[in-house]
């Protein structure tokens, strides 16, 4: 008999699986871990039949101890879950951020949360970086002209333009709001704005400015903004880069929409619901934003009537949406793998000796800032 | 009577010039040059019709002084062209990249071939950059599955990696090419080469390099390569950015692609009759290619059985097209809209006191190393 369960949420490979070898984070090919689990002594238990009363989830999680998910293909980890979990001691995601976690349950109930921190920042951060490219330069639409083969090149330049000299902040300089940082000095912005609850350490700010003045004699491009409105009220690009918890549901609604740039762009590779996604098409149809790129949706899977499936601006373009892809490149998936490996290794030893920075909650606390100030 | 005639040729703006004001590139805008050139007591002809023995450009270029047209919609200033242009003094270039005029009959005939040098390289490196990026990550099928509303999250990241860590070379580094490798370093490559007919000055080396240094701790990062075909060999993402001459029209053919590595990936913003468009699409058909973005065609508009407006690599993916708007973002509109008028005045005023580095053909040679390494 089992030691005890592991349950393992991973969204859907098919043919992709078969396809790609290395998509280790799709159901078929489990992160690689079967093995690993059951030479522990436990049973794997692995779907992507997560929502509603009658899933595998909502059964399985009475008897799992242990269950990992992903924030692409989240398994809702609710209250009502966590009360029904009897055996339940630790959940991993597989990746970083655990807002589907209900964490004030998981700190009742003194369940370990742990993620693989900095498994994935690397590939949020170029992907955000990538779609603020994609909304400056107007790439959708004419991606879609130049196929069109129509070579209107009016259509496609009248809404591109240069990141060069533009203002661009950030909401959040965390781990993945840093690197943005980082990745955006060498295309000589005018000014970059970060807003966050902490300071950026002295080092790393001299980092950035150090850069600028390498690449492009600018000094002190970097500033810390200490209202939120300012700051949006300065860019030109704002990109979200903070998690979500009470204080940020919702955050990104018309009102603070409104304080933006006419004409700005808005990206947002944190998470869905950092937005209220009807004012965002809103802003998007009456001008106010000029494009919105994101990689992540509240919930997921969207339902089929969500309108970031179908918002645009007044040119038909303005809409860079991804799945929720962001973190779960082939190179990532790789390191989250491993990562959850390493985590449950430390579980099943009993050594409990995890990396500190992948606790989000421990021992009826919360371990991190990340998730700190929101009371 | 006007003093000469100004032929000057540019895309067709149509309701795009109404929408945006700031589209003066658009023969509707006319680079915003008419009153200028009356007030100098010249003819300004404006049109799009460029191409064909029946075409405006054939007939009025019998008789004009000066000629201004752009890369992005080229008159092609042929041979044949230019013998019959009796009145024929200077061709001036709006924007970079002056291919499409027979720069060896310009010189015979002793004519000035000026471009915006500068205008828009930042544009295009910014351009390749996002080309790059939006192939490594999978944008483009990711996009698509996104609006879909599948949720096939599985089949958007099989294709998808990071940038970092990856091998990267530019073919040319030039203004255009060292902008490029300036934007990567933050990405933190494994290794970025390029491949010159001449070095890079050491002050420039030195930059990319504590560039790296600073951001990542790589030290001598970026390294010349003597033979393109090992630059190829040890690539994952190569870069277009040589000008294109006798020498480098079809440099990307099945021969060259074949020595680069499997499910490499190719951008090229430079020009598309660097690249034979055949061998492209066949190698992104059989895999050796895991993706192309370019932004120049072959000839421009292309015809309607371009390979390039419907190629695709095994998953459907892997084309990242655009219809040549790289250097003619609203920004950059701005800027070689003032370069040329900064021509002309040199012209008008018979100072003809042009910038040195915007002089292609002068007085019956070439003007410019760029097109220099060409016997």
């Amino acid at each position: 008999m089992a030691k005890g369960k592991v349950l393992l949420v991973l969204y859907k490979g098919g043919h992709h699986a078969e396809e790609q070898k290395r998509l280790l984070g799709c159901a078929e090919n489990e992160l690689g871990i079967r093995k690993f689990v059951e030479d522990h002594g436990y049973e794997l238990v692995t779907t992507t039949d997560k929502d509603g009363p009658n899933s595998v989830v909502e059964k399985e999680i009475e008897t799992a101890e242990i269950v990992i998910t992903t924030p692409f293909f989240p398994a809702y980890v609710s209250k009502e879950r966590i009360q029904k979990a009897k055996n339940l001691k630790i959940c991993i995601t597989a990746g970083v951020g655990s807002d589907h976690i209900d964490l004030n349950a998981a700190n009742q109930k003194k369940l370990t949360v742990a993620e693989v921190t900095g498994s994935n920042v690397v590939s949020v951060a170029e992907h955000a970086v990538m779609l603020i490219l994609n909304l400056v330069r107007n790439f959708v639409p004419s991606h879609d002209i130049a196929l069109k083969g129509t070579w209107d090149i009016a259509g496609a330049a009248k809404d591109e333009y240069d990141l060069e000299d533009k203002v661009i902040g950030t909401v959040g300089a965390g781990r993945i709001g840093y690197r943005i940082l980082e990745r955006l000095v060498a295309f000589n912005p005018k000014k970059l704005y970060y807003f966050d609850y902490q300071e950026l350490p002295a080092a790393a700010v001299k980092k950035i400015n150090d850069a600028s003045q390498l690449f492009n004699g600018r000094d002190a491009i970097l500033e810390r903004v200490e209202k939120l409105e300012d700051l949006v009220g300065r860019c030109d690009v704002v990109t979200i880069n903070c998690p979500l918890h009470e204080k940020t549901f919702g955050l990104f609604d018309k009102k603070l929409i409104g304080k933006m740039k006419d004409g700005a762009w808005l990206v947002n590779t944190a998470r869905g619901a950092i937005c209220n996604a009807q004012d965002v098409s809103d802003a998007l149809a009456s001008g106010k934003l000029l494009g919105y790129g994101g990689d992540v949706w509240y919930p997921q899977p969207p339902p089929k009537d969500h309108p970031w499936l179908t918002m645009k601006n007044a040119h038909n373009g303005g809409n860079a949406m991804t799945p929720h892809i962001s973190g779960t490149s082939i190179d990532a998936q790789e390191r989250y793998s491993a990562g959850v490996k390493s985590i449950l290794e430390s579980y099943f030893s009993k050594k409990y000796d995890y990396r500190p920075q992948d606790l989000i909650v421990y021992n009826g606390d919360y371990a991190t800032k990340a998730y700190g100030e929101r009371k």
